[in-house]
């Protein structure tokens, strides 16, 4: 649970956050986690696409008027100019998906560590670009498949990898969600408006909530898939893009995968699930009771984890995840914040001139970024001729 | 919750089971919701294909000595000979899946009606003949895809039938059960053992578990399923039948459906669960869980509809499947009671000169039988060309 | 799971219902859980106070013409006129409180054995009386709390038995209804109309449901009550009887009891809750999840046990209250018929001419009845006094 | 949601902590609350009563080696010192129990604003006497009952507040947890030492859990308690203080209370559950599941309430306590910075020359705190006699 300033520069790291400043709640949500353990601070800002909202905006995330850009382009540049021991140290991407590749191409040649949301980009050469300038860069890149890092995901996790679920057989993550049915109702309800448009989002629910379920599904087994077949709708006869999809997956072992991602499920808000069955025993969790894990085994009774770090049965991935004792109910913020948590452990590595693995595990990296990127194309090509089965190229 | 004996002959049904005297518990459980309702009394059953055991097993289910045959060749033969004011009045055949098709069949001809277990049949052709007769017989037949039976499924039902969830668009039903862990830990148990073998089951967990989902959609939705692609495996080197499955389903209208079946997930006992996805709302149940319904519409509280049938949320169709107030809960038998109940009405009508309609919906029919067991056929099909997409003859 | 025919006269006993012919759905529940295994049948009845009633009502009971009776004087008298081959072998009283004791007492006198609804009489002296009878009987007497036949509840009270929870230090048992918010909406509503008259009833929720929870935490844990405090209140100005009260308990070793009972809490159907704490261990179970407990220890994840009688968990109380495999959910009537179950034993164990014991823990005993009178009688003397605690004489 | 910087002095509060270098995690918990709107900054501490440990500590909470003081009075003398715009704003005491009062006198005198752990003194007179400070200094006064600053529980204030519940006729509140067993199985475990040491803590599990029960009742409900009737237990031989224990409580209306503290119960961690009555509803809540809300009325579906700033259905006092949109579940640290945000303002207000209510009920204020400390000391007394109602004088 340690939250020491560790790192070799004895200073919390210096973050631009572009994006925010919309309707969207993505940019709040990385400001509280980057700074949650008192790390990391942030001093720049081109919250919007819209220079003066930009400005507005940047009292309410503590960014004083100088350093708040009115675009992405002027923060690299006003940042470069200033003087190393004053400038920003990494950018955090919180911007609509078609804007990722060029946002972090640029502060990743400008010198500064990236952490992006996703999907990474739109299209899968690009972000096999950005992987290979990441390569080159040696900078830290980090993907906020924010659902990575739940504690009882970690258990999960290091469970797997310990064998103690043996073999994995068949795995069963779904996404449901409800709120497209709200933007019927109200068609001026402000959220996520970039989303619709198939230019910007590329894709509508695969990409927005599909694709954080399929990285959990690789990230919790390590299966490598395969082959998909999708299948996707898009129910509202005036949505351009999905709002609904089931993805049948096989692994490059036997087991077998499925995907469920809507995003019309009234009611339900952000209800991500997974499910893992092995030869020896089987796992389920839910986002929305993140603090659980069910674990059975045949002939006991069913186990319910708890995400407590005084617990016997927690292994050290779950426990270093954590920040209370358990029965506090950990959240969201405190998920999001452990990808931050790592990628600044990696920052202070750099810091101290030791070599950045780009295929470290302790957040999701560039690499992920591709994988998800292949993932959707995948699936949008498999959906087109109408769920037949095509290799993830 | 009426359960006079209403049948024009007024007298309890006299009912005869075909099966089990063996390690099974689905003959008992044939014969508790058979006499649940006070409505039918076992008289006579073949319980065995062991003929000693047929006699020692019979007073356990309160059938005399002499009425205890040796086969159901002996039972029909037996009872055709008895005056029709004591022979039974309907078999219920709970034996291995290969030989319902054969008893089904002898007992029509003998006027009988007949309460049959599922899958119907191993083969389609069977099935289809099986149709045949009942509408030539005008006998009464039900399958016992007791789910069905739940005052909650009934609800649900009757809800989408009423249009209060729109337009359905998705549906999801997953039964997941772990009992052939146990059986590799321990491969002396006797539960179930003619499910292993291929001759006698004609598939595993997909005709087992998947089928009742399968039909559960249909009856729940009324949706009519037109393609799948379906991918099964059988996890344990040793077990010639499948064990894990997933369907996909497209219907005729736009509608998306995912069935997935499972005996290998470790801890999983019945765990038979149903979503639906509607234009105006979404609902989800569960069997273990079967007395709620959680419904759920944009803008509202998520809502859980008890089985109560004095609540003014509870439509007839559900009110009419409950035995005793709220909060009591009912469970397995009175499900697969009311599957009975149903067909005591239909037979009661048929004793007062009714036609019936083999399409009757109080209870699942011979067509639904027929549509089973083409699924099963589909499914297996699909699987072996590694899950292409085919039509469901 | 046995549900053979084992008594020594090898048939079905013949069973009497006092009551079951008004709103309440009792009687009904008496009928379907004493014939639910079949070895009871429901030959005779006075089911109602009103005489035309009573036979309008048999049929759908299956009693025959000749057998309903106009009051259960004329149905002791008529049936004791039979010869004994024919005659019922023990009476059900499913009345008003206020009528159990002087039926259960006729009963008795004429040589039948006894089931009987609680509370057991509406006075401690009458219930001594009772119990001094049945001893001089030497018949069987079994008290209706159903709900001590749950399986899981019985592995609660064999583990503490055994000691697996170490020292028991507190119990809570919470019994929530809000019916009583239903009848103030609808003062026509049928149900339950005696319950509010103070001469029948004798208390409100207290005896309705509060001396459920108490012989369940006796049943449970075996500790004996000594003192108590209790609060009760009307709420409602014109409801002449409590329908709120908690009972504050003191054992006569060191542990805490708690007790609440409430018929006026919005949405809480039957909602029966125990809770245990031991020194090793602590469980808790809920009557509308009737088939999971939970059982805790430190340092170790939550169990959740299945009502599985082929799990290695499960011991030998709970396994013989169960009829069918985990996972098919058994509720209110499996529950019911269990303390019928062991009456019956107990009957065939007369039939055969063994001495019975009126404190056989099979099911709940006169005595148990007893204490259920005096604990009803000692609330209502420390309510009186505004809480004061009291010696439960 | 807003998080703007809109205090008059447009700079974040600056911060003392006191407490937070021992075992506990209470004082990282309230830094991490204190900063997560970004509007407060931890400037300075005396982390522990050991000098060392607290210059050691320091570096973890981002606390300047120069401002790392040794004792809390140090703190006081050095700040004082200090110019106006660079001295801490307020102090947050997060000590053990005994502390509290000379802590917060002294730092009352000193002018600074003070938020407190809870209880808030280990006497009545103390309380009392802060009290009058308080209204004296016109400073800001905070009580970190931090299970207020939850937003359902926000929620079910306003809701009864607005009359949707009725007259509220019974309220429980339970809170259970078990880490004293865990304690037992680890003699040299390091949580909470000072907790069993009676002149330390003044009480047990009531003054650690008891005491936040009592408080959530009172702010949900707006009831006033009158009388209590307490027993409490140790149920540890060796142990000097409560563990366990239970307090009946009336109403200045006909209201009834009961609130149940363990911190023996196996397996329970932070479970604290509260439940409404209310003529026209009821309610219930629990802090492991916190952003749920179960709402019940006679004839309706069981509703749920989510933590949805979006639904029609949440009241203001929820929604201003939200963070993110509904499905990302906020936990503890959360409503913790709830009263941090609510003391802020008013530390704001204070700022602009405006006069401050000491009480103000957007967070729990120093009257809270006195009645609180009165309620512990009833239940001493009421438990010493053996359970006997007595006055909350």
């Amino acid at each position: 649970m340690s939250v020491v300033l560790n790192n070799p520069l004895h200073r919390k790291l210096r973050m631009a956050l572009i994006g925010g400043g919309g309707g969207g709640f993505i940019g709040r949500v990385h400001a509280t986690a980057a700074q949650l353990d008192n790390r990391a601070v942030v001093v720049a800002g081109a919250l919007s696409s819209n220079p003066d909202k930009s400005k507005q905006t940047a009292p309410a995330f503590g960014i004083a008027d100088e350093r708040a850009y009115g675009s992405y382009r002027e923060l690299l540049d006003g940042e470069t100019e200033l003087p190393a021991e004053g400038r920003v140290d990494f950018v955090s991407i919180a911007t609509p998906n078609h804007t990722h590749f060029e946002i972090a191409q640029a502060a990743l040649k400008a010198g500064l560590h990236v952490v992006c949301d996703k999907p990474m980009t739109n299209h899968v050469a690009e972000a096999e670009q950005l992987a290979e300038l990441v390569a080159q860069s040696g900078s830290v890149f980090a993907l906020t498949h924010n659902y990575t890092g739940y504690p009882m995901i970690r258990q999960a996790r290091a469970m797997i990898e310990a064998g103690e679920l043996g073999e994995i057989q068949a795995v069963r993550a779904n996404y449901m969600q409800g709120w497209l049915c709200g933007m019927e109702l109200d068609p001026n309800a402000p959220r996520g408006v970039w989303k619709a448009d198939p230019a910007k989002a590329g894709s509508g629910s695969l990409g927005d909530v599909g694709t954080h379920a399929f990285n959990l599904v690789g990230y919790v087994t390590g299966l490598r898939a395969t082959q998909l077949s999708c299948l996707m709708r898009s129910f509202h006869p005036e949505r351009p893009l999905d709002d609904y999809g089931h993805v049948a997956i096989k692994f490059d072992e036997a087991a077998l995968g499925m995907i469920i991602f809507s995003q019309i499920t009234h009611g339900r808000l952000n209800d991500l699930t997974l499910e893992v069955d092995g030869t020896k025993g089987a796992i389920s969790w839910r986002q929305e009771d993140p603090n659980q894990l069910v674990v059975q085994r045949t002939g006991q009774a069913t186990q319910t984890y708890d995400r407590d770090p005084a617990a016997g049965y927690t292994n050290e991935l779950a426990r270093d995840a954590c920040r209370i004792p358990a029965g506090h109910p950990e959240g969201f913020f405190e998920a999001f914040a452990n990808v931050y948590r790592a990628a600044f452990d990696d920052m202070a590595r750099h810091a101290a001139g030791e070599a950045i693995d780009s295929r470290c595990t302790a957040y999701p990296n560039v690499h992920d970024g591709v994988e998800g990127v292949r993932f959707i194309a995948a699936c949008q090509a498999s959906s087109d001729v109408d769920g037949q089965w095509l290799p993830i190229a």
